[in-house]
């Protein structure tokens, strides 16, 4: 998605060979019109697939999910990181973060996703794929299916693209970045990053 | 707001005379057109002060306030609570939670908010108002402006409403709720709701 790669380029800060800064238009500062574009752009790609919901975690993946869910014109539900003092039959997942070297738990109200519910995940990042597992593991437990994803950016020589592409269901990437540093900024994976 | 008001009436559970339930459809499960609606509401009240950013905190205020950022053609600033890894310059600020009992801290990256940046305030609840003071303080901290705060939701009866009336800017409630029980459901606020 040239509008997206375009912005990582001119506002993207790259702290680390595997730290991408974005909160300038991402996940912290937000460029509505880039956010609107990046939700006609999956909603595009997932029109044909029956989706009934669209599934995030807090907060990174909050907006691109809503804007997606607005063109599909289905809910979209986000995944607690804690666990509210509302909730009364929440369905959680342990879910292990490389980057921070912990673990948390992502949980979401068991009525939010039904049996039969048809469901598109939706994230800011694509990296060593466990958020995606733990989402898979909960939208399971609901007895619905997980039937594609899509990530706004992904560091392709981390683990979570072979881990989707043995999964064998649709997913779409705007921006695959194939190595980045501080240095030599980023390289761009030009061959598989659109054509999920 | 009549559509906020029915969903809420229809969809909403009064989990005790505090304790409002609304993850089925504003800050958990999201219902697209609603918030859509929710943002365009925002937009019209505030179109006139010459808002240049808007400012919510993760994560229930987040999509209120990026569709209204939508319709203001602004970006939108989630503070985080907690200080990202990538954050090389944040702004803080301590808020005490009353319904957990507890303290939290806002973070937003310095250059997020600028001096001479016109601030709206968007959040999914109005209750005691530490929130709205403690962005205020931010903001401030940052050289820019709060000019008015648009809350979905408020509990008319805690100290949130007469705080923001006391600061003289405007604000505008879509839902205010007089009082509320289990056994008696919702009594709404007409009288101040919408007028502000």
């Amino acid at each position: 998605m040239d509008l997206l790669k375009k912005t990582i380029e001119e506002e993207g800060v790259v702290l680390s060979p595997s730290v991408l800064k974005v909160d300038g238009f991402l996940n912290h500062k937000i460029d509505p019109i880039l956010l609107d574009e990046i939700g006609k752009e999956f909603a595009g790609a997932f029109r044909n697939l029956g989706i009934t919901k669209v599934l995030t975690i807090e907060s990174g993946g909050i907006v691109p999910a809503f804007t997606t869910a607005l063109y599909l014109n289905v809910p979209v539900v986000f995944a607690k990181k804690a666990e509210p003092s509302t909730m009364r039959n929440p369905k959680t997942c342990r879910v292990h973060s490389f980057t921070k070297n912990t673990d948390y738990t992502i949980c979401i109200e068991q009525n939010t996703i039904h049996e039969g519910d048809r469901v598109l995940f939706i994230d800011d990042f694509l990296a060593n794929g466990q958020a995606y597992l733990g989402i898979k593991k909960l939208v399971g437990d609901c007895h619905a299916r997980l039937v594609a994803s899509g990530f706004c950016i992904e560091k392709a020589w981390q683990p979570g693209h072979s881990i989707l592409k043995q999964d064998g269901f649709p997913f779409k990437v705007l921006a695959s970045i194939r190595h980045m540093s501080p240095e030599e900024g980023i390289s761009w994976n030009y061959d598989t990053a659109e054509t999920e």
